[in-house]
C-alpha cells in the first residue's frame, strides 16, 4: 500500500489526519516505519501557539519528534544488514559544513533541519526517511523505549554540560517527563544524591517512587544544599531558589523553557563562582540515552502515562490541559 | 621610630590617620613597608556604605588592599635571602585546611582573611604583615605597577575563566580600570579583537589609545560579534546587551558588581548555549599579572591618573565623584 | 595503659614491634586508635628493598599507610563532636602553602608528609596522630572497609583523570587489589563496559565474580576495544597492548609501577590522539571512595583476602610470596 | 588553455611532471590555481620510502599539500562572491558523516581524504578542486604565507592541545621548520618563555633570531624548567629529555615522527602527574594560524630557504639532503 497517514497541525489547534506520499531514501538515508512518537512540551506548544520564538509555523507541517521505528528501506550506500533494524531517531539534522558542525557543535547549526521544527515535518506518520547516521541502533528496546531516548538524550546533554559525577548533589527542579529523564540520567552518572522539585503531588510521587529525594518547590531549599542544578521547570523562582542552594563551584544547566527572561543574582553568581549554562538540545548522546534505556538504568514507563493511536494525536496534544496528572502521552501509529 | 600611620575608616564617610603599632611577622609571615596602594571601588563602597552585601564594617578599620611594597623583616621560616625584596601583595590569605583549599579554589574559602575586608584590616599603612607565600616577587617594576597585580588578576582571572585565547573576539562592557586592566590581558592571552564599551567619553578615549576598539555603551552591538563578553561596568543593560551579541557557544564572565540582579535572557542562554560564570577576586594570578606588568602588555601608567600620599586619603576616596575624567587613584604612603 | 605498640621496619626483612610513645595531637590534629590497615604493595617493597625510587630507609620506620581507627582524642581547635568517630586516614599530609597547593595539586607537593615514606612514620600501631582534615568521617563502614578507602582513592583519582563517564568502554590491566578496586569504581563512575586483564586464574576468577568481563592478558585484545586504559599491572606488555587496543581519542592512566620504562608507540599515540597521562596517589577522593564503599558500588570483602594480628605484621608482608592466590592482606591491631 | 602539468610521485625516488586533466568542482566545491606549495617532511619521506607506515604508494599520485591559491571557479552553491579569492587550502577532508566528525573530531575520521596521502593525489599541480570550506580565505597574505597555514596549523593544534598560556615556559625539541612554528604560536598564545633545542647550529641561529632561548639539543637541561613539551624532533633522546625537563603537571605534546617508540619513564610521569598527548595533524586550525601570519605574530619568510619551480619538484624534494642549511622549501607553480 502507498498510504502514508500523517498527522498535520494545519494552523494553532488544528491537527488533521492526511495522506501524505511516502518518502523514498535518498544516498546515505533510510526509511523507517515509525512505531511509536512521544509528545512533547514543544510539540504541544506549536500546536496552542503555532511558533517558538523565531520559528513560525506558516504552511501544514507533519507533527512530532521524540521516534522511533524499523528501516524498511535503504538509499543508496547504506549498510545492507541494517534493514528491518529497530532505531531511535535522532531528530535533528545538520549541514555538517558550518564552522559549528566542524566544531564538534552540530547542534547550534543555523542550518539544522529538524524534525516538526517550521518548515520541517516531522515523524508522526506511518513512514520517515533521515540520514541513517541519524538513526540509531535500539536493538533489544521497544519502540516506545527507543523513542524516549530523545527526550532521555536531553538529560545526557544536561549532565555532560554540568559535569555530573560520582559525589554531586543534584538538584532537578522541575519533575516533568524532562526533569524524570534528567535526574535519572544524573543518578546513572554518579550523581550522590538527586532531590527534585515540583509543585504537582502526583509529580513528586512519581519522582519519589523512581527512588528520588523530593520537596515541595515552594517550600525553601537548604543554602550549600546542592552542587549541580539540573533546571526543568522553566519556572523563575525555581531557578532562583535554585542558584542560592548551590554550593561554592556549583554548576546550573537551563533546560527547561517558560520564562523568557530568569534573574541571575550577581551576589550568589560572583561569592560562589557559579557557572550557568544553557542547553539547546543535544549532541552525540543517543548512544549513551538508548544504553541507559537498555540497561534499565533510565526507566521510561513510568513517564508514559498514556496511550493514543495516530488519529487520536490532537487528544494526545491536549491530554495535559485535560488531565492534571499525567505526564508524557506517546502517540502508536 | 616605632610609628605606623594609618588610614582607618572610622564609620562611613569618616576617615582618620592613626598612628597603629607596627606589626611583627609571625611564622612564614613577612613585614612589608609599603610603597603603594591603589584605591579599588570597594574601597569607595565601604567608605560611603560601611559595607558590600554581608561584609559590614563594625568597627574601625584600615582601609585599602592593592598594595605592594619592600619587605622589612621576616617571620621565622621565610626565606632570608627575601630581605628587601619589592613585593606585591595578594591582600586574601586563605585558611588553607578546609575543603574549598584543598580543592584548589582558595579564594572561594569561607575563613579568607582579607585586607579591608571587615574586621580585617587593610593595607595603607606604613607598615603591614603578610604570609610570605603572598607576597609576590615584583623585581624590575615600580611600586606602583606592583600595587596594580591586584586588579589586573581580575582580569587574569576573568580571562582563564573564559578560556581566552587566539581566535577569540572579546567584548569588554565597561572601560573603567577593571575594564581597561581586563582588555589587555585578553590582548595577552592572545584574543583576535578586543572591543571596549562605555558611556564615558573620555573612558572610551584611553581605551583607543591602548589601541582598544571602542563603542558607546547606548549603541547596538552586532549580532554575533563576540565570543566572549567580559562585563565589567556592573550595569545589566550591558549584560544583556553583551549576551546577545556573543556568537554560539559564547562565554560570559560577570566581574563588575552593580546591579543586584542581572536579566538572564533564556532564548540566547540557550538558542547559542552560552556558558555565564561569576567570579570572585582570583587565585593564583598574581605571578602571570605580574608578568604581564614587567614585559608591558600591561599598561598601568594610563590607568592611574591621580596620586595622593597617605594623609590624603580621603581625598582619594572622594576622587570619583570629584572628577568624572579619573580612573584609579593611588595612595603613596 | 600507656603502651603503644608498633610493626617497625628496621632494615629490609626486618620487622620488630615496638612500643612506641603515644603520639599527642596537636592543633588541628586527631589522635586515633587504629582499627585497621591494609599492606599494599608498596610495604612489600620497602620491606624487600628499603627503598622505592629516591625514599630510602634510613632508620627505623612503622610500616603501614591503609589505615582507619577510632578518634580518642582531639587537638586545639578540633570539633568536639568528632571524639569516637569511625575515620579513615588520608596518609599524605601537605604543606598547604607551596604553588602546588596552592594550585590545588597537594598531592604533588614536595614537601608532603605520607605515611610509611622515609622518613615519616606509618600507621600500623595502636595510636597515630594526624590532621583532622585528613582523618575522613566513616560512619556506617567497618574498620576494614574505611582503610581500604586508600587504594580505592586511588582508583577515584584514576578515574577522574581518564574522566570515566556513561559511554566508556574500560580496560584495566592486572587484577590485583589496586585493578579490582579501579574497574569497581570505573562502574561506579557510569563505564558501560570494564574488562580486566592479567595472568592469574585466581585473579580474573576473582574479577568475574564482581561480574566484569574478563581475559588472559597474554591474550591479543581487539582494535579499538576500549576508550580508556587503566594500567594497574606495571608490566611493560600490558600497557603496550592496551595502548594498541584503545580507539581514537582514548585515554590511559599509568597506575601500576613495576617497569622503569614504558614503551610508548608513537604510531599509536598520534594516529589515535591519545592521551597517557601518569597518577601520583590521588587528592581529594577520599570522601567519593568512601561514598561508594559504603553505597556498596566498590566491594571490599572479595579483595581482603587474609588478615593478620599487629604482631603478625612480617607474615602479612609475606603474604603474596608465599601465596599467590592472595590478595590484600590486612592488619587488625 | 586547459594544459594542468602537475609533480607526480611514480615510485620511491621518481617524479615526472605530467599535464592531468583540469579538475572541474562539484557541488560545493571550489577549482584553486595553486600559487604555492611548502614541501614537508612527509612528502620527502613519501619520495623517499614510498609509505608513511599503512599509507602506501600503490600508484602514481601527485605529491604536496602544503598549499595555496586562488580560486578560479565555483561549484553549485558555492558563494559567488568567492570568485577570485585567494585562499589556504586545508588538505584532508573529513566524510563528515561518521562517529568522529560529528564529534567534532574530524581529523580522526577513517575515511579522510587528504592531498597527497595514497591514494589522493596531491596539490603541486596548476590546478585543483577542493571543498569550499576547506579553502580558508586568505586576504592580505602572499600565496607563500597562506601556504604555510599548514605547517602553522600544526603548532596551533598542538598548543590548543597543550593549553599553552600566559604563564607556561615551553620547550620545543627540535628547531626545524615545525618547531620554529611552533615555538612562534607558542609565543602568540602568551607563552611566558619558549626555548629551542637541536643539535644543528644553524637552526638554532635561525630560531635566536626569531627571539628564542636556544640550547643545543646535547646539553643537559635543568630539572623543572618548563611547563610544556612540544616533541617535534622525533628523536626519543629529546623526548626522555624534555620530559625530565617538565614541572609538575606538566604537559607534553608529541609532533615530531621519527623513533617508532618514545621511552617513558613512568618515575617522572607518575612523580611528576605529567600528561603526553600525540598530534594527528589538526582540526579547525586553520584560521587561526592565518590570522596569526597576518599579524606577524608568526613569520614565515626565516623559514622558507628555498623556491622552486613546479617542474623543479624533485630538486625541491632532494633539497634537505643536499644542503643541511635549509629549512622549508617551497614549489611555485
Amino acid at each position: 500500500m502507498s498510504a502514508n497517514p500523517a498527522a498535520v497541525l494545519q494552523a494553532p489547534g488544528q491537527i488533521t489526519i492526511e495522506n501524505r506520499k511516502i518518502p523514498q531514501p535518498g544516498p546515505g538515508q533510510v526509511q523507517v516505519a515509525i512505531g511509536a512518537v512521544g509528545i512533547c512540551g514543544s510539540d504541544v506548544h506549536y500546536y496552542e501557539h503555532g511558533r517558538i520564538g523565531d520559528f513560525v509555523l506558516e504552511a501544514p507541517m507533519v507533527i512530532g519528534h521524540e521516534s522511533a521505528g524499523t528501516i524498511t528501506a535503504l538509499g543508496q550506500g547504506v549498510d545492507p544488514s541494517r534493514m528491518g533494524q529497530l532505531v531511535a531517531l535522532e531528530p535533528g539534522v545538520p549541514c555538517k559544513t558550518c564552522a559549528q558542525c566542524l566544531a564538534g557543535r552540530y547542534n547550534l547549526c543555523p542550518d539544522m533541519r529538524f524534525f516538526a521544527t517550521p518548515p520541517v515535518d516531522g515523524s508522526i506518520a506511518k513512514y520517515v526517511t533521515i540520514d541513517a547516521a541519524f538513526a540509531h541502533p535500539a536493538a533489544g528496546l521497544t519502540a516506545e523505549q527507543a523513542a524516549m531516548a530523545e527526550p532521555v538524550s536531553v538529560g545526557v546533554w544536561a549532565c555532560r554540560k554540568a559535569s555530573v559525577t560520582v559525589g554531586d548533589r543534584v538538584l532537578v527542579t522541575g519533575a516533568g517527563p524532562v526533569g524524570l529523564f534528567a535526574a535519572q540520567v544524573a543518578r546513572a552518572y554518579g550523581a550522590s544524591s538527586v532531590t527534585l522539585t515540583d509543585l504537582s503531588p502526583f509529580r513528586l510521587e512519581v519522582a519519589a517512587q523512581l527512588g528520588f529525594d523530593t520537596q515541595r518547590a515552594d517550600e525553601p531549599l537548604a543554602t550549600d544544599s546542592c552542587d549541580v542544578l539540573l533546571e526543568c521547570s522553566g519556572a523563575a523562582p525555581a531557578f532562583k531558589a535554585g542558584m542560592r542552594a548551590l554550593g561554592r563551584a556549583g554548576r546550573a544547566v537551563v533546560i527547561g523553557m517558560g520564562s523568557a527572561e530568569l534573574p541571575l543574582e550577581v551576589f550568589a553568581l560572583q561569592g560562589k563562582e557559579l557557572t550557568v549554562q544553557g542547553v539547546f538540545r543535544y549532541r552525540n548522546c543517543y548512544p549513551a540515552a538508548l544504553e541507559l534505556i537498555g540497561t534499565g538504568a533510565v526507566k521510561v514507563a513510568p513517564v508514559l502515562t498514556h496511550r493514543f493511536t495516530l488519529e487520536e494525536t490532537e487528544a494526545a496534544l491536549t491530554l495535559a490541559r485535560r488531565e492534571p496528572n499525567s505526564l508524557k502521552p506517546v502517540v502508536v501509529p
